[in-house]
């Protein structure tokens, strides 16, 4: 699954330079709250005057309340308090009231006008879904439109004022907003209640309320005692009496708990505080079941009210350093600690979550067989059943979802299936929807992205298959892309590389014919828990975070050509020490391990074109498939497609 | 010629990283002052009684000077005031006051005791060089030595006053001091005069007084008033009123002329400011023959005394805004402009002299047949002569110069040669001395770096050859290295890659086996200018600047094995379109133009190691030589040498 940036925020680095590079994320709605299925009908059908007239009521309400506040701008980015990547329903504000479905954009509401700012993949989405009588859509990328930022900074009168819900905002952000409109004399206010939430009272979905589950030591690995010892750790070292927690996976990580707040995110919205004497989570407690307070308590973990986390912060931050991190924390738990206690750095927990265990190893390796055992069944399943009608990319989406749910441990996707045929594989961010989604028939070729979220592990597995007669052309282009995978999966590199350093190695057969393919090669994956996780990542964007031993990272090269087809294929990979490989007073050399097992398409591939060692990668990844795989499959048609499609070549 | 980064200053970053990764200069002293051979001989014969009194009585007149001052700690960095990476002997105190010859350390004077930061390829040799009852040796790398920001800031009595000369330290430099030791109340005070100015009177180099000369337009293809032009609109789109130029060969390129000031660069010691109406020289006029004067009043180039610098951006700085590039920029400079007027910017000019012309390649094009021409020559001769008679690595150096001479519009090495036989070739930064250079015989390994300053361009080539029956164990890896040059110089990536990001290519063979190189892959290099310049580079190093055509950068993998070998394959390369790739509606791809025009050794190459396509990469190699070079080799046995040496494999 692409990881693709997600926010038009008032940090946002120049947009349309980070969708080029790195490419944005789709937005995950497999759980779409109703009021949100509305406005998507809306979008649908084309409009609907009783919800336009509703929509703008309600812009001319919050317009009141701005106006009362003293007010003149007012700014609603898409997340929630924990800069979360996916946010639960409750949260969708600026959805709610632009009527704006899409995963990205910011809203800006001002007395004589408002704006949507979104980026290229929602240019023509915003145009249909938002009241253009209300609304002007900020398309960014375009010539002359200016970003939020610029529009802030040379548009506004001097002596204008900004209102934010703080806990919506990054620290970094707000810190942006304020050092670039200092000179204008345009001041920034804090609100202490969020207009939208004093309109958006009908409809409105619940405050998540997910019960948390227990994440079994068995697949930590490590116990909460454990994990605490060594923040403490770092904390110490540092100097920080205390440690902010606000990244709703760094909670579910350091608690070895888990949650269904957030669709196909299995966290619980809460924040911690982490003391040298003490351990806080701040939670509804009506989420916790028996025995997770009771795992709580006996690791003396301290359990408040989630509203407690800002007055706690403040009694803290009065007078002891708080180390917090301002990429993630909003400004209100970054406001409430004294200017001179905050320690700004990265939260620990981010590099710690990222090298996984040994246990966490074994449950990732344990799923995925299960993982590649049903993306088998399907694919076995899908080729014989085209052969006798064809089946609608949802089809596709939903039977995937029943197959990894037959193997056991299954919650949900790890994210919303990406099934595009044909052209619909070219469209990155592309999602199939009902109403128009493309029928697949005997003759097309498919793009599968699709992840589980499970007991023991994540996955995350795109395959390009062909269910008719590839052309050449798309023959060597899968080729040229599958070159660039094995480039990546083979590496042997040093302990100390970026994985920027190895980004070439995906497109050097696409770059030898002037093609490329505009998103990064791969993202980092949480154990059980996020499909995107930092620090690390293999990208054209250069970063110095090194690729340690552990780390979890897709290898994902693609090729898309627009209006015709979509390529890509991804394995998740871990990071190893290559033992094998001496190293002469160096500090060793790593390399990968793949997690995913799931053939891939023979007659897709050109194997004159591929070196003897690229044709050995491959047969040594069919027998491992074989080895693995096979034993598990109960169904004797899937086990022969198994042996049918890892054939020796 | 290996970028090596030659300053051990409060700047540095963690030295033995910077090694590791970059690897340091070796330095450059073809032309050593008087004094420095003397000390260089007390190294090399053990001591001398008087001598030692000598520095000894310096050290406490310096000492006394500090205690009138007011000073307790006063630092001497290796710097000239244009922050050159090779400084006139003028410049050279450190030496004087240390006897310390090496290229790159920093030496700090206290009444109770005096150090020197030496990184590790000093560690031994200022230990016999300095007088260890005057100095102690900071051996930077080693366990607990602190580096020389940490040993100010943790050593000294808060209250203490840190001495510095001013115009020896980069702005960023002494920015960077002054944030670390402001908590610790440690004043940092800007001497009006240098003390050690005071003490070395006695065999003092004079200041540079080496004639300048007129870079004809025929080589540097745009002529001053366009150049001046260019800058200007840059100045002008970052409301910059003036620009400072301190670095020596952004001065040299600018104002079309070279210089002698210093071995192995040609450029002259001055300074320059721009303003949008004045283009002022500040340099002594003693160096200015007429027909310079001429050059540069016929282009309303205003001559002023180097001096005078000072003075007239202060009167500027007081007023206007003022474009300071504060690294490269010494403190003096930066410190003449108001603070509200700095405007704090890489200078303009770095990239405009990084990006050479139509005419700059021509000249670089031209030079390099006549050098690989000279080059064939020595090898020719090397070869045969070495069948009757060893030869000493000093004269291998003697010799490659003067067959670069023979060929025309020869000036100087462009740096000094580094012949290494055997061992002394895994010695990175080596550098042959009569008293202690190995005899080449027929039966050994010469890694030789050696370059020319030419008329119309600079050239860069490392060569390792063997001279009798290499083992296969050399064989194999020079093969890799070989590989890993070939893998660089094949590359095709699209506009807007960094140098970074094809670093690994040049490593990969090597990796696979444990191995690798502890210095970068490729520096730029100027057009009969600095063999080192930037801003791009092929590095370990993250760092987004992109290779942009028209850039020269070498390629230069290599592999050392301590006590036994070492191997190096350069060429120079100039990034180029490459407009046969097809670009679908990208921004286009480039790759690499080689520079360089001389065989590599087939006795030392595997061809079974080798793959169809890097055996063809040689083959076009060697036709090129053949008909490039040979057309304009005289000598007849030299041209049978290069038949033998480029046949096709």
């Amino acid at each position: 699954m692409l990881l693709i940036r997600r926010h038009v925020s008032v940090l946002s680095k120049p947009l349309m330079l980070t969708m080029m590079i790195n490419s944005p994320t789709t937005y995950k709605t497999s759980n779409i709250p109703s009021n949100v299925l509305k406005s998507r009908k809306l979008f649908m059908s084309g409009g609907n005057d009783i919800k336009v007239t509703e929509k703008h009521n309600d812009l001319v309400k919050v317009r009141e309340i701005l106006k009362y506040k003293g007010v003149d701008v007012f700014i609603i980015p898409s997340d929630d308090p924990h800069m979360s990547e996916y946010v639960a329903p409750y949260y969708g504000r600026r959805e709610f009231i632009t009527g704006f479905t899409g995963s990205a954009g910011t809203a800006v509401i001002m007395q004589e006008k408002a704006l949507l700012f979104v980026d290229g993949r929602y240019h023509n989405q915003a145009d249909i879904e938002v009241n253009l009588n209300d609304w002007e859509v900020m398309k960014q990328g375009i010539k002359g439109v200016p970003t939020l930022l610029e529009y802030l900074s040379n548009s506004l009168p001097s002596g204008s004022t900004i209102g934010i819900d703080p806990s919506l905002h990054s620290a970094s952000a707000v810190n942006a907003l304020n050092n670039k409109l200092e000179s204008k004399s345009i001041n920034v206010k804090l609100l202490e209640s969020n207009p939208i939430d004093d309109v958006w009272i009908q409809d409105r979905p619940a405050p998540p309320a997910g019960k948390v589950r227990i994440h079994s030591i068995e697949y930590a690995g490590l116990s909460v005692k454990e994990k605490i010892e060594s923040i403490r750790k770092v904390m110490n070292a540092n100097n920080a009496k205390a440690l902010t927690i606000t990244s709703l996976d760094e909670i579910a990580w350091l608690y070895n708990i888990r949650g269904c707040d957030v669709p196909c995110n299995p966290v619980t919205v809460s924040f911690s505080i982490l003391t040298d004497a003490k351990a806080i989570l701040f939670i509804d407690t009506a989420k916790l079941p028996d025995e997770i307070e009771k795992h709580l308590t006996k690791n003396n973990v301290e359990i408040r009210p989630y509203n407690e986390m800002y007055e706690y912060t403040k009694s803290l931050g009065s007078s002891d350093k708080v180390w917090v991190d301002p990429k993630t924390a909003n400004y209100l738990v970054y406001n409430s600690v004294g200017k001179m206690n905050r320690i700004l750095k990265d939260s620990p927990i981010i590099l710690m979550k990222a090298c996984k265990n040994g246990d966490e190893l074994k449950g990732m390796r344990s799923c995925h067989i299960r993982d590649g055992a049903a993306m088998c069944e399907f694919f076995c399943w899908l080729e014989n059943e085209i052969t006798h009608r064809s089946i609608s990319e949802v089809e596709v989406d939903e039977k995937v979802t029943s197959f990894r749910a037959k193997y056991g441990l299954f919650i949900e996707p790890s994210f919303p299936t990406i099934a595009g045929c044909n052209s619909n594989g070219a469209i990155i961010h592309y999602r199939a929807v009902k109403e128009t989604c493309k029928m697949v028939t005997n003759n097309d070729m498919l793009l599968l992205d699709s992840g589980g979220q499970y007991i023991d592990g994540t996955t995350d597995v795109t395959r390009t298959i062909h269910l008719g007669t590839p052309t050449s052309y798309q023959i060597e282009m899968f080729t040229r892309v599958l070159k660039g995978n094995i480039g990546i999966d083979s590496r042997i590199f040093p302990v100390g590389t970026a994985g920027c350093f190895l980004d070439t190695y995906a497109r050097e057969h696409l770059w030898a014919i002037g093609k490329d393919y505009i998103h990064g090669t791969g993202h980092g994956v949480g154990a059980a828990l996020n499909v995107h996780e930092g620090p690390h990542r293999i990208s054209r964007v250069v970063d110095a975070q090194p690729l340690i031993p552990g780390m979890i990272v897709s290898n994902e090269p693609g090729y898309y050509e627009k209006d015709n087809f979509g390529i890509r294929i991804e394995n998740l990979l871990v990071v190893v020490e290559r033992k094998d490989i001496p190293s002469f007073g160096g500090n060793g050399f790593l390399g990968f391990e793949k997690l995913t097992h799931i053939p891939i398409q023979q007659k897709l591939i050109d194997f004159k074109m591929l070196t003897q060692s690229e044709k050995d990668w491959l047969n040594k990844y069919n027998q491992d498939i074989r080895e693995k795989v096979l034993a598990i499959v109960k169904d004797d048609k899937t086990k022969q497609w198994i042996i049918d499609n890892t054939k020796p070549v």
